[in-house]
Formats: C-alpha cells, sequence, structure tokens
C-alpha cells in the first residue's frame, strides 16, 4: 500500500517540484520552481494544499532564498523578508509557521555551506513528516472495527502531506490491515478535495471510496453507513479544539447526534498549545466568487454576495480522539492535551 | 413584495408553461407543453421542481390527457394510464399524488364538459395554493424576532409553488413587515438550487441574500449570524418528521446544537397521515453523475462510485414548528399533528 505514483511535493536537480493540484483529477502536471516568491505564490493559489504539504513546501522554499542571497554577507538578514512572505502566505495552517521556525533556527546558528545545511533540514522535515505519518496510520487503524465504514473530508491524504497521508494514512493502514469496509469521501464544496483529489488518491491505491456531496454526509450516518468521521487538521488548540476545512464541524456534529465516532489525526507540529482554544485561530475567508461558480462556471447570479470561511473550528467536545505521532490523546481536553504535548 | 416577474407554472394558451428552472439564472426560459407524457418528462428531469409547484404542473398536465381523450367514450379509464405516468415521476413529493388524486376524483364524478372541470379545478388548486402561501407567510413571520437573521435551503420560493413561496414566503412576509435583518442561502449540492434559484428569486425581489456553501451554513450559526432556520418540505410524516431536500437534516442537527429555532414551511396537502413517520417514506436516490460532475463539468475521476439520495429526513424532534396554512404545529409529534390535521 503505497502511493509512490504521484509526488505532491519533491525536490529534483536543484528546484522544488510541486503537482498541480488545482488541475486534478483531469490532469496530472508538475511544475518547477525556483523562486521563493513563486512558492509563496504556489501556496496563496493552492497548487499545493493541505497543512503538512505547505510546511514542507515552505521549507523547501526557503532553500531556494539561501540559494539565491547565500553569496551576500548579510544573506540571513536578507532572506528573512522571503520567510516573512512564505509565513503570509496562508494564516490558518499552524505548520506553516512552524516549518519555517524550525529551518530558521537551524540557519541562525549556521557557520558554512548554508545553502546545505538549509536542504538538510528541509528533507529531514518532509522525511520525518513521513514516518510520523507512518506511525499515526498505525495508531488510528488500531482504534478501527473490523469492516470498518469511515467517512473523510477534504483530503488528508498523500497530496496533503509528504506522503502517505494523516486520515488517509489511517485509512490506508485500515486496508493493510484487511480491516476497511468502506471509505467514504464528502466532495468539500467549495473547492471540491474530496472528489478531485480524495477520490482520486484512493482510486488509485485501489482503496474502495464513494463519493457523496458534504450535506449527504449525514444520511449515510442515518442509515448506519459510518463507523468513524476521518479527518485531518490545520490547527490543534491547546484544549483540543481543531482547526480543519469548512465542513469538517458540520460531520462532527452530525456525527455526534448519531452517537458516531470522531478521530483528528495530524502531526504534532500542527498541535499550538500557545492557542488557549479554536476562538483563538484565524479563519482565512476567501473570495465569493470561490462560491458563487464551480471553477470557470458561474452557478449564481453574477452580483450575488457570498460568506466564505476556508475553515471552521471543531470543538474538543465533539472529538473522540486526536492522534499524532507522539501518541493519542482521547477525550481531548486542556489537561489530555498538556499531557502529551506539554504547555 | 411581489415575484410577479417570473411564473414558473402558467396555463396559456391552453397549453402548459414552465420556466425552464436548469437554465436559471443563466437564462430565462419558457417551455410550452400540450402532451401529459413531455409533462411527466418535464418533472423527472427538474424543468420543474419543488413538491407545490410539481403538483399544479400534475394537474394542469391532467387537463392535457382529458383534452386528449375527452371524444372517447371511456375516456375517463384511458387518462388512467396518463394518471399513473404522472405519479411515477417523482417518487417523494405527495404533494403529486395530491393534485392528482383531487382532480381524479372530479372527473370520476363528472357528467359533461370533462375539459372545462379539470381545468377550473388546476385552476383551483394553483390558486388555493398561492393563497396558502401568503396565510403561511403571516403565520411564519409572526414567530420571527426583529432584525431576523434567517437560513434556508434549496428553493421553497415562488419558484417552486404557484407563487410566493413557503419557506421564501414567510421571509417575503418578513421583509414586508420589515422585520428581516439578513437571509443566508445554502447553495444545496449537487443542484444548486439556493445558488441558482433561490439567491436568483431573493435578488428579484430586493431582499438581502448572502450565498454560502451547504457546508458553511454551520459556522453563520457558531456566530451568532442565524436565528432561524426556515426550509420547505416534501412530505411530512403523522409524527411531524418532515422530508425535505437533501441537507435539510444536517441543517437542523447543527442548528439545534448552537440552540437555534428551525420552522418547516408547507401546505397541508404536504402532509401524509398515512405515513406513521419518517423512515415510511420512499428517498429518491438519484443517478452518480450528479455527484461527480457539477452539470457538464466532471469533477471527479470518471469512473469514481458515488451515493446521491435527493432528500433526507429530519426527525421531528429536532423541529420547533410546523407552518401550514391550517395553523402552526408547535413541538411537532403525533398527537400535535392528529390536532391540527385529524389522523
Amino acid at each position: 500500500m503505497n502511493s509512490e505514483n504521484f509526488k505532491a511535493v519533491s525536490w529534483q536537480d536543484d528546484q522544488l517540484c510541486l503537482l498541480d493540484q488545482r488541475l486534478l483529477p483531469d490532469e496530472i502536471k508538475y511544475i518547477y520552481y525556483s523562486d521563493v516568491n513563486d512558492v509563496a505564490k504556489a501556496i496563496t493559489d493552492m497548487v499545493v494544499r493541505g497543512a503538512p504539504a505547505i510546511g514542507i513546501t515552505a521549507a523547501y522554499g526557503i532553500v531556494l532564498s539561501v540559494k539565491k542571497h547565500a553569496a551576500q554577507e548579510n544573506w540571513y538578514e536578507v532572506i528573512q523578508a522571503d520567510l516573512e512572505n512564505l509565513r503570509a502566505a496562508r494564516p490558518t495552517a499552524v505548520n506553516l509557521m512552524w516549518a519555517i521556525d524550525r529551518i530558521n533556527t537551524v540557519l541562525a546558528n549556521v557557520e558554512s555551506e548554508p545553502v546545505k545545511l538549509a536542504l538538510a533540514e528541509a528533507r529531514a522535515i518532509h522525511e520525518e513528516d513521513i514516518q510520523a505519518n507512518q506511525t499515526m496510520g498505525k495508531f488510528g487503524a488500531e482504534l478501527l472495527p473490523k469492516h470498518a465504514k469511515v467517512l473523510t473530508h477534504c483530503n488528508a491524504g498523500a497530496l496533503a502531506t509528504g506522503g502517505y497521508g494523516t486520515a488517509l494514512g489511517v485509512i490506508r493502514a485500515a486496508q493493510s490491515a484487511g480491516i476497511l469496509g468502506q471509505a467514504y469521501a464528502s466532495e468539500t464544496r467549495p473547492w471540491l478535495q474530496g472528489a478531485r483529489l480524495t477520490a482520486w488518491e484512493l482510486m488509485q491505491d485501489k482503496i474502495p471510496v464513494k463519493l457523496v456531496v458534504d450535506s449527504a454526509a449525514n444520511s449515510l450516518m442515518q442509515v448506519g453507513e459510518v463507523d468513524w468521521v476521518i479527518v485531518g487538521s490545520d490547527r490543534i488548540a491547546a484544549n483540543g479544539d481543531v482547526a480543519n476545512k469548512i465542513g469538517t464541524c458540520t460531520h462532527a456534529i452530525t456525527a455526534k447526534y448519531h452517537g458516531l465516532k470522531v478521530m483528528v489525526v495530524a502531526p504534532s507540529s500542527t498541535v499550538d498549545m500557545k492557542m488557549p482554544d479554536g476562538a483563538s485561530i484565524e479563519i482565512e475567508n476567501r473570495k465569493a466568487s470561490e462560491v458563487t461558480g464551480v471553477f470557470e462556471h458561474q452557478i449564481a447570479p453574477k452580483d450575488c454576495e457570498a460568506v466564505n470561511p476556508a475553515f471552521d473550528i471543531t470543538p474538543a467536545e465533539l472529538i473522540d480522539v486526536i492522534v499524532t505521532e507522539k501518541g493519542v490523546v482521547k477525550q481531548p481536553n486542556t489537561a489530555a492535551m498538556q499531557a502529551l504535548f506539554g504547555s
């Protein structure tokens, strides 16, 4: 069970290579980047998406910045503007800030060969992410029943991470262990990551998947077709509140109404112990045209107003378990989170 | 406050005239029908949709059938096949069966001029529907606070009825009374009736409306932007369970989680006291391609499986009030329903 027939993010020939996820599943097109500011724009424009993948992309972006400026005496000061630009590319994913801070700390103390060290650190971040996903996959799959029926939202897969995936890592591990009954992907308007990415990614690996519109997930739950809702996260607060793709909280509320289980799967770099709760997390509001149209196709009247939050906050009380590579937090709250992640 | 700049269903020059709702809001195109079987196909193909509008359409369709066969001695027996065909056009809307039964009962006892009588009865059904909507609008608006913030789903408007609308009738009445703060329309995948029809219809009448994807409705509720969820219905069971467009139950569950109110607005012809509860109501499952694509645009991998229920059942326990032209049922259950609608 792998996903090696595609790579969302990779470093090739001294360039960053991204799979353009806006074109999936129609077209498999890779774009090569040699300028850090193009990388920041690629993150904003969602060529790459998914919190861990964004962090890894930014790490390789910093390598490009260091390469560009390393000949200057004050290169470390100079690259800080590029790092700020990367940080601003998308506000909600804490992994972005985490990856940038991690490389920046290494670079602050470097004496020679900064490019080599930056690349080594970016590669370490990437490799550790894949390892973490495999560990989380194992932890998560251990919680599932036989013939598990699972619903996932958005794409928290190999496409959203360094490889293997978080929520889809659990589904991959369940499939490997022979306990997966059926996976359902909710389409995830407005960007349709469930339809375009998750359905495609699972079908690549021959994992049984059926697609539903977001608002039909509840009907599957009503008729016993879902045991667990399994999702990724863009940021987890110190009390266990979870920021994730718009629609996640709706799935969690309906799951709890029907007495079902909710699992959040994310690397520990997603946990932000500085955020006391979900209300402190900045939610990105995107442009109305993403709602009034579906890609180039206008669906609503042209001058129709729209509200378009990209993420929502799922309160910890709705979550049964948060799975990280460091371990799992059952019935998350501030005390349980502190026990695993410190303060 | 009217919606007289368009007519979803009308009788003109001895023909049935339907506004082709599949083309809205891009194009305003009317189609004329003189054959009853084309009318049945128009209902199946969703040229017209909305339970009351479907009932009125079928009523005019029967007029066409009677016109065709009235010269035959046994015309009444002959038209029964056309009536069966109309009944089968869409299974969930009880108004369809109700309208057909009502005209059929009149025709069973007719002695002369069956076309004239069928048309008079169809026109009565149509006119009574508009009157009922205005009554329901008044009843519903009386329950709203000042500066009411309301969320509606799908289209239960003038486009879905004989005119004025059920859920949108309440919103129109609130606007007329000066108590409407803001209306939100959820887009209603897969057919996008919220984006294409409700946003368009409300904008025609200068009613303030903002569009959201279905799964973002919960985020509006979370930040206090919704007081009431107001929806129509395709069938209401004897215990107050409500069948309505897929996604309605999700909105009701999230509304109750946030302590908000849920109103269902439907004419008494929608109430089916022969159905003990929602579990007895047949739910139409439609083809996968409505989910794997958005109109002609394929979004998921071509051979992706999908589940596509067109309606869901909202349990009575989640509903604060059912508004009909006969009166309102608060906290609906079997006893409260029987008190208003008999057994």
